[in-house]
């Protein structure tokens, strides 16, 4: 399988690291050939596809589409142009990843997904693989958490406060079409939309606290799912203290899980059916052979890191090929979180509850 | 000072200990002397009494506001008598103390403020006194968070999912008003306002798990406070794994501080001032000399717990009178945070975005 | 029940409140009566008399003993004065409450037992009544931890390190006896001995820190308990950055307690004989119905202080006595532990491995 | 710079993807070649030589020593192996690579380090190139924990007590050499002569839990440093509850820095020489560019996992090589190690305090 990389920033390295290294930790027929990277910048193209292992590269990312001899074309390049590197790709038969935020909008989005229809895709919601994640969702799939009353998520970084750091494409609106809300909000909503099922209405709200800016640097919304849950979601750059703060947590009737993306290898665990007296959450350590992606890594205890967590999405995807079995998070997952992240745009626009589209092409 | 209590719950006996209590932390010229105890279940009130130390006990409660040698009358009583109770007792001359919320509506906190325009009040929003929340206070204060970007607070409990207790004045809205927005977003927003100062606007949802039930389960807030900080608020019953989390993180442009009222001896808070590699929230524990009520009670590391806010609180009204000095929380502070309250239930009802009104009587 | 209480210092501020409050928690037939309060600041004395209730005051605390009217002598006085107050007070028939360590040497703890033997007798370990160790105890009774393999305590203060406090009894040899090992040790072994049984033979070091200094600033002991399990103990007034942690940690074949005095409303129990994917230590908040003294004080979350295991100790012990059943931690109990201290102490000056002396009388 | 690696299991998997990895995080003039991998289990040798890149396997190790186009020599084998293969290949001008424990006895260690004089070696002592302890040694060359008092390290460890996991190598003395001694203490120890300095003499113990076992399941080490400091020292197998927690807490004059395993990517440091009301231990994240390997990995707060720090280990080594620098852990570090463990055992067999051979061969 021939991979075209399209992006030489921090998430084509994550990328190319995953492609150097699923087969380490996988069971593969066959390995991803890293074939072709793509980017702007032609010098540092070639330092980086040296470093990482590329064997050609280009500063056209149409020549990933057109090439025969590409199987898979892989977008980590700014958000304005996954729509039309996305669709040309799929119309040419590949199969397509796209990096997260799927789109800049719905209608990209849903574009995407059609021209995408014959073709497999993914969408690196990588922390759908983050093994204390996977764990969550099993746990709540075995009824272990009861009927949902409460979806808690909150994705907190600081970077924004940093006067180092006022300039770059994610604070530009044509590129990146909006600021936390598909930066932060997609993974906070394909998260919650995996583990929580589908939002019925919301309300939200943007805030810019840099003036001139055009892009949401907070957002908070207020969910109402159609499991009856009440959720609540909060993204920034400006919480000054927290690096990466990725964190939710999930009341039920018989359980509560909580996490905590910067102590990622743990899940915290409450069993609500157990002599009261003994009640507390646990601190599982999600690194045993019993749990999600525990025989793929390191032995109990020896941690896995951030990288980790592209490498189990790209080793899933690619034995999802091998046995022919379908995979998620794909285009169609995409347009879901795209569809909320439209009603948080429209809501925080107009002040009122809105229901997300129904995320269908 | 001659004290009558109404109230013969829990708050009671809270309020019981702090007049047992004050004069053994604080120095005082006077100790308050537990005149009357009033309540509705006779014979528990004169075991109450017995215990606690009241020479007296009633069950009518105007005797407590008709008795020339009562001073304060402390209203412990569910929600619904704290006006009629309030009104009676300032209009009577009394000092007059007001468990939390202050009332069950905007109107009757406004008519009890009129009332006790020439008397002192208190409400017991004690957590003022927590000293790791004194202790924000004085970090917000002396600019050591900067620019307020965020206040997030969440007010986390489980019995509501306990199936033993269904029933009791706090469920029944001609008594308690509401649910979580009276009983847990009150102190959210007594200790928000005291910290951020004013709310601008304010989005709102409210959420019942109990069917049939008329009291809000659950809500949540989204808030633009006046200082161009994002608020998010929200208060719960249905929290399973949290016991009594009163919780808070309040992110500005130099700092952090984050509280949790199950750890109430601590304060984190994260300085963005010094140098990069050495910043990381600090845990603070706030029992030393040179903390607030640092020197009440006992040495550093041996912590207090719950009921020493309300010393605390009672020590510093106390201590206002004896100096003729102003006190805070008054019924003014009470009525402010009616006021956001009145404009969460407008805003849950509309679904609109809403300012609360003029807090001013 | 008459009390005279010798000490006006922090302990004798603690005694006190447990003194007022005690009725106010344990239902109780007979409160104690605050009779008599000795020390040898005279004019402290009184002030001290006026706010805790004292009704009289001495500097010579053998009217303590003599009165007739005294039932119980309560020492919280420096330690070389707990042997010879503990004798005369027993010799007089009176009740006598010892604070820790019992006394500064094995061979004066003997003779307090002698002489006591007729008598009731406390030793005030009042960690025994935290909530979260009693809780401990009683999972360890139920067979919870299964086969100890370890025990581990520590004791970590920071105030040796504080120059403003280079002076005081505690660092006076002849008043103190000793340093950190009567101060510190003392309490974590008593813990360890009620939850872990006699102490086989132990090798320990004391370290000094203050150039002249005659006592130990910190310590550290190896143990092999009877029950075969592997011990290790350490305490210290130079532990930079902890103020008052009490932690021990307890490792057997089917489960594991871990305790910090910080945060003392909390005991973490991991539960090895559950499912192995979901263990992990729990984080209990010991202050439900189902826990110890957890109807004694306030509602589920709302926590307890420092001074609450000095009101429980005192509960117990007056119900003893109504009950007339026995108590402990009494001076055989206190005889034990100084017996441990004695081994500490000779292993320390001879470099060997040393076995306690038997601790009866 | 080509590679033999003799050992197929964890360790073997371990060493193998930090040379994949190695070029990826670090700037290196040339890569190392993954020539020749050794066990002696054939079948699986092709599997795990296919999976990681490998080129040819073999299983004679002597084959790695003798053949010339073999650099390093990298020795992952079973402890009693370290000696034989280190010594034949340091006599054929190997560059010589050693898992710890260097060796089964400071002997055998010397003789190691003495056949290896002329060339460069390494000990996998890889927790040197955890971020957040490459950071804490730099905050105490910088002065920033002052007069040192206490060093307090565990390795705990809980396998032990899984009855499925009673036999493997780890468990026969032949071979390991001893229990967790060899296994655990060594990386405790490697770490507190790096931050701490040199032992003056100790006082050991270890237990053996598994009856008919010969080696040590347990240990307890009382240490004193020459810098005058009271170390304790506990490792074990029996922990349960404890994954993987190599914890350590070093209290000085002027500060305090806390670690574990469990949680590699975070640092506590207690600055004691801020304003006294604003000290606590601080949670520093060490994922910043400014700290220790900050730039080679990814972006603040997206952490790193075990595997790390190998890769760290290793580029460090290669770069020293470039650079014609010294590396430090070599055998010489290796063998101040083994005199401290031998001390260990011999202090634990005699039960006398016990001072450390001189290191040098």
């Amino acid at each position: 399988m021939n991979i075209a990389l399209i992006g030489q920033g921090f998430m084509g390295r994550a990328h190319s690291n995953a492609y150097n290294q699923v087969a380490h930790f996988f069971e593969l027929k066959h390995r991803p050939r890293l074939k072709l990277l793509c980017g702007r910048r032609a010098d540092e193209l070639r330092t980086m596809a040296a470093r990482w292992g590329w064997e050609e590269t280009t500063t056209d990312w149409r020549e990933a589409v057109t090439r025969p001899d590409i199987d898979v074309v892989d977008i980590a390049a700014p958000n304005s142009l996954h729509a039309p590197i996305a669709i040309a790709a799929a119309e040419a038969g590949k199969i397509v990843f796209a990096e997260k935020p799927m789109a800049n909008t719905l209608d990209e989005a849903r574009r995407m997904a059609a021209a995408a229809r014959g073709v497999r895709t993914m969408v690196w919601f990588n922390y759908r693989r983050v093994p204390a994640i996977a764990f969550a969702k099993r746990l709540i799939e075995e009824g272990r958490l009861g009927r949902i009353f409460h979806y808690r998520a909150t994705y907190l970084q600081q970077w924004g406060n940093d006067p180092s750091r006022k300039s770059g494409w994610k604070l530009e609106k044509a590129v990146a079409g909006s600021g936390v809300t598909g930066d932060l909000l997609s993974h906070l909503f394909d998260t919650a939309l995996e583990l929580n099922g589908p939002v019925s209405r919301l309300s939200a709200m943007q805030t810019t606290f840099e003036a001139g800016r055009e892009i949401d640097d907070a957002a908070a919304v207020m969910v109402e799912f159609a499991n009856g849950s009440q959720g609540t979601f909060e993204a920034t750059r400006y919480a000054v203290g927290a690096v990466n703060q990725n964190r939710f947590e999930i009341h039920g009737s018989r359980g509560m899980v909580r996490f905590n993306l910067e102590d990622l290898n743990r899940l915290e665990f409450h069993d609500a059916t157990i002599d009261a007296a003994e009640q507390g959450p646990r601190s599982i350590l999600v690194t045993a052979p019993a749990h999600p992606y525990g025989t793929n890594f390191w032995k109990p205890g020896h941690i896995i890191g951030y990288e980790h967590t592209f490498i189990a999405a790209l080793g899933d995807f690619l034995r999802a090929v091998e046995r022919d079995e379908e995979f998620h998070p794909d285009f169609g997952d995409g347009v879901a979180v795209q569809s909320v992240l439209d009603a948080v745009e429209r809501s925080a626009a107009s002040g009122a509850w809105t229901t997300p589209e129904k995320a269908g092409v």
